[in-house]
């Protein structure tokens, strides 16, 4: 039996504004599809307040439970910007400043400009090592499994960059897509006789509207390719049986929006 | 002193698709703003895949620390649509047709078009209260503080119109909004300040990147009006002692991408 290597994240999103609906999250998404790419499976995204105790039992929860943690948020320069220092107090570390952060920070905005608030960006929790951020700077910190990163999609993006160099992926979750035009009601069956013999392959059924079109996506994923591709053979070949047309991929509208 | 009544919610997002990068969520942005408008305060939300497990876990931790809870997402008529039977395993009640709901689809598919994968469909837990889905009909389910929606987006915002009856809010939290032109570092040592004066009011600083401009929005929030004017008032005083500009509201490019 060909045993499959997993690797699991979680992920905390850090912030009032995206609880108060004042901003519309972007970095689940972005850290959600990379993750993949890596041939790392995340497992659960949590998004919670600027609250210190709240960060702590949290990343204390998640750390423990996936090989890597990644939050987003709060590492900035102003009273809000807490992600570091309960990042210290739930490892259980001192709060210093780290002396390559300083450097940084030095060089970029120059002796003078190196005010107490930029400062802040220099404090991590002990034996930190920098996350090089080619955007702003100001870096973000790796530190055991975590990896703490910008709340700005764009720096948080950038930043994943060097993330890359200090993590290891597992095997890939590989997907097969197909589509029909009818309701996925229809094809409830088949997508249960399927799911029932392929159990090392999961079988999504994802409903679309779209001005006059209906119907539904359905994706395969899994570790192993030959289940999967036998899989996907068994549900086509279902499909036709029954009567109904099959289409490889995703619709043509899927990269608009549904709502 | 005047105490405000606080309402609270928690809101599971419940979805492999998520989790893999396929599908960009949207609800958790809408609820987000929906429940701000309700007088309730979204204080946690969770993506978690398609694992029974995991729902009831999960159901079962955030229904006891909140209000009210909210799911979206697996309430539909394939094998991959296991919400409402763990939402009943959570609550610990049986997992029963619902007279009402099988009525709803039997108006809507007629008796023939009834099958077996539809009934799944009116399929609930035990004392579930339908909530309308004027859209594609499928109702929803309110049981308990637990609200069970549709994982479509305009499915669920149409839920809403329902759920709202059957919620009571607490006071608003109201807002604040200002802007400048500088990086928010120049502003985090009046920011602290106000923010220690203020206790009861929150201080969020969110840095801008667009184009030429860059700069921070302030937002200021609380349910106590009079304390959030007067912060706001100490706020854009020291701003302008201390030789910068200060501009109401969101800047102008607010609403357009900044990632």
């Amino acid at each position: 039996m060909n045993r499959n290597k997993t690797v699991t994240a979680g992920m905390i999103v850090i912030g009032d504004e995206i609880l108060s609906g004042r901003t519309r999250d972007a970095n689940l998404n972005h850290l959600a599809h990379w993750l993949t790419e890596q041939g790392i499976q995340l497992r659960e995204a949590r998004v919670i307040a600027d609250d210190g105790d709240v960060i702590v039992d949290t990343v204390n929860e998640l750390r423990a439970r996936y090989d890597y943690l990644f939050t987003t948020g709060g590492i900035g320069p102003t009273h809000d910007d807490i992600t570091s220092e309960n990042i210290a107090r739930a490892l259980g570390v001192p709060f210093v400043q780290n002396p390559e952060a300083y450097d940084v920070l030095k060089d970029h905005y120059g002796p003078d400009g190196l005010t107490e608030a930029r400062l802040r960006m220099a404090m991590m929790p002990e034996g930190a090592e920098l996350i090089d951020n080619p955007i702003s700077r100001a870096p973000g910190i790796h530190i055991g499994n975590i990896f703490v990163l910008a709340g700005i999609p764009v720096v948080m993006q950038a930043m994943l960059l060097d993330v890359s160099k200090k993590i290891e992926g597992g095997d890939k979750m590989i997907s097969r897509t197909i589509h029909v035009f009818r309701g996925e009601s229809f094809f409830a069956d088949l997508l249960g006789q399927v799911n029932d013999v392929f159990e090392e392959v999961s079988i999504g059924s994802y409903p679309f509207y779209y001005e006059q079109a209906y119907g539904a996506t359905f994706v395969l994923r899994s570790q192993d390719e030959v289940a999967l591709d036998e899989a996907l053979g068994m549900l086509k070949h279902k499909i036709v049986d029954d009567g109904y047309e099959c289409h490889d991929g995703e619709p043509a509208f899927k990269s608009r929006p549904v709502d």
